[in-house]
């Protein structure tokens, strides 16, 4: 037998209605200017009436604004154009990490309508206290939400570690959690967004996945094949092929820290030998500049160590070297093994990039196969330390942009 | 901006019968069980009439014949089954690997009409002169099928190198290649295959993928997501993520043998150390069973070294072990970064699955963050050596299975 490479015989059914809210709103999602309503029609092939009967459910559901008119440039009148709507639904979206908790809101539009960062060592607190904590930053990221005209959709959380499919979290070794039932320990909190049909309330989701996906969806002209690489305490990846995030197949891929760089080197938690993280990992480069980690909060180390490399202190600087030699050395493994052409660099190895990208492109360019005939760009993240948390609230809204029925249908 | 998930308005463009051709024909590729007409009509909700319309031209264009009746079980005449053709368009699979050139031709349900393999040492022999030899398999292979009523729609060549859109093979370290332009060497020679309309008349593609490709059609129930690892004298591998070949951004996904599994270690080819190749390449198992490989044609050592560890040699088995360990770190690496589940060890690896595969788990035990909870499956290929001229020649076949028009409209 013959696994055949034909589509199955049926799209996928569902009303008329219901595709054709989708696909007017995935058109002005994704044009580059407002358009028009005729714009609208000619991009999708659906007639005019249509598509004026489609945007006016989009706007009485908030989904869809109308932009000023542009500056008349001929004779007639110029059309507004539509726009994503910045007064309708948004996502929340939400961090924990090893120093820090954040919370972040953004519009249907993308826009960043709000946004805390609360700092505190939590590997000493419980998942539940910590959780707890949470709750607390996502209720002032609604009210602040509400008193904007917005309303909190869904919401997306991104934790340091391997989370399965139903949001326990079975391992994040930097937090010290193990076996971690997220959605049990939120049951005795009031639901933090309003319920849509078809938008989980709460997604959990690998963090390094979640900045890949903000790093993706940051700007209109970026990669759409991309290894992104974030170096907190611990160092994680996501793995963007085509556009789309690469999950594995059981969401646990892009554990790039434990690729052995030395295998005879420096002993890991994972119980292997010379793990990268061991050499590119916050606190492995923050002792080879010979900086007291405990003076120096995780979120401030980044900078910390930037501002040393450009008054180029040499443990520094050695330190950087070496960090960057080991990530060569991984990113090398992955560029043999996928073939990406792009690597990006991001949380705090976002400001570190100066100093990162020369020893890391030696390594590709000695152990890449390709590397004569097609280079490999490596770049820093436009979002920095904020990719993941801006990813979880823009994975929420994506959801409600490829399928807005939910959102339009819900009562209330 | 906010790029959408929506996908685009309009689905692909081809009138309905080009649509039916293909849907009629996947489905009865598909099937289980030979289907009747109306267990096709009942699958794809087309009218049993347009499927009767169908069928017939499938038939009539030799892409669909009707199975005997099965053995009458009740009271009505039992209906004859929709099968694919064995006497239509088939594809040409061809190979050049290091020690050996072959061709297969594979019917379009599935069945291998034809395999020669002919072996010599190429290394010493010109990109030019080894494909005119290969030319001369080719032709032999084509007068074969058509003596069995097939006529050849397209070809595939396997290389064990890297090979660009345009079939330039860039580097084929192995064999002494680089930039060697196979369609520009084959146009002085008479074409192998009859034109079709949509179907190119060769695609050269590295002989990993092709295997993978092999591995994945061998069988209805096999795994849709794996790692394929050949081992030969290079090591390649083709990942498969759910029924399909990931080919990277440039096609140059899998380079495998180039990961270090022991960075200070021995010099290797490629100006790194300690690549995967240089412990568990065929040359390096070799040498440490103490064989010598002059004495021992490459397609024969993975027998001759599965007879010694049957045999208990003790130097073979320590070689197996340590090729097995060195694969273990590689693979670990892989699965860290792909959350793939399978492991096929396909090539000369078969053979040595007994061997390889506890040193193999072993390391991925030690080195996977989720082996605890998640056990990654080792299994020896199907097709072993085979699978990539196979491989090769199903592709051609799948390629007419997905879209039947073009050998529909051929003229002549």
């Amino acid at each position: 037998m013959i696994r055949p490479a034909v589509p199955a015989a049926a799209v996928r059914q569902g009303s008329l209605r219901e595709l054709n809210l989708a696909v007017v709103l995935g058109r002005i999602a994704a044009a580059p200017h407002p358009p028009s309503r005729a714009d609208v029609a000619t991009a999708t092939g659906l007639t005019r009436a249509t598509v004026s009967a489609v945007v006016d459910d989009l706007v009485a559901g908030r989904l869809v604004g109308e932009s000023e008119p542009a500056p008349r440039t001929g004779a007639g009148r110029p059309a507004r154009g539509l726009v994503l709507a910045g007064n309708g639904p948004a996502g929340l979206g939400l961090e924990i990490n090893v120093d820090y908790l954040a919370a972040c809101v953004v519009d249907l539009a993308g826009g960043v309508r709000h946004h805390t960062v609360r700092r505190a060592d939590l590997r000493p607190v419980s998942p539940a206290d910590t959780l707890a904590r949470l709750v607390g930053l996502a209720d002032a990221a609604r009210a602040d939400a509400e008193r904007q005209g917005l309303t909190l959709a869904g919401a997306a959380l991104a934790v340091p570690g391997l989370v399965d499919a139903a949001g326990l979290v079975r391992l994040a070794p930097n937090l010290g959690w193990r076996d971690v039932p997220v959605p049990e320990l939120l049951s005795g909190h009031p639901p933090m967004v309003e319920p849509v049909p078809g938008i989980p309330p709460l997604v959990v989701e690998n963090e390094a996945n979640l900045a890949a996906l903000g790093e993706l969806h940051a700007g209109p002209d970026g990669p759409v094949s991309f290894l992104h690489v974030s170096g907190e305490v611990g160092i994680g990846a996501g793995i963007v092929l085509d556009g789309a995030l690469f999950r594995g197949v059981r969401g646990w891929s892009g554990e790039i820290g434990h690729i052995p760089v030395q295998p005879e080197g420096r002993p890991c938690r994972c119980g292997g030998r010379g793990c990268l993280e061991r050499y590119a990992g916050q606190e492995a480069v923050l002792a080879a500049a010979g900086l007291d980690r405990a003076d120096l909060p995780a979120d401030t180390a980044a900078a910390r160590l930037a501002d040393l490399a450009l008054a180029e202190h040499p443990a520094t600087r050695a330190a950087l070297a070496e960090a960057g030699q080991a990530l060569g050395v991984a990113v090398a493994c992955v560029v043999n093994l996928l073939d990406l052409d792009t690597v990006v660099l991001g949380g705090g190895y976002a400001l570190l990039t100066p100093w990162l990208r020369p020893p890391l492109l030696a390594e590709v360019s000695r152990l890449v196969l390709t590397a004569g005939w097609s280079p490999v760009t490596v770049r820093p993240s436009a979002l920095g330390p904020e990719a993941a948390v801006v990813g979880a609230a823009g994975s929420v809204v994506r959801r409600i942009v490829a399928d807005p029925v939910g959102w339009l249908n819900r009562t209330g």
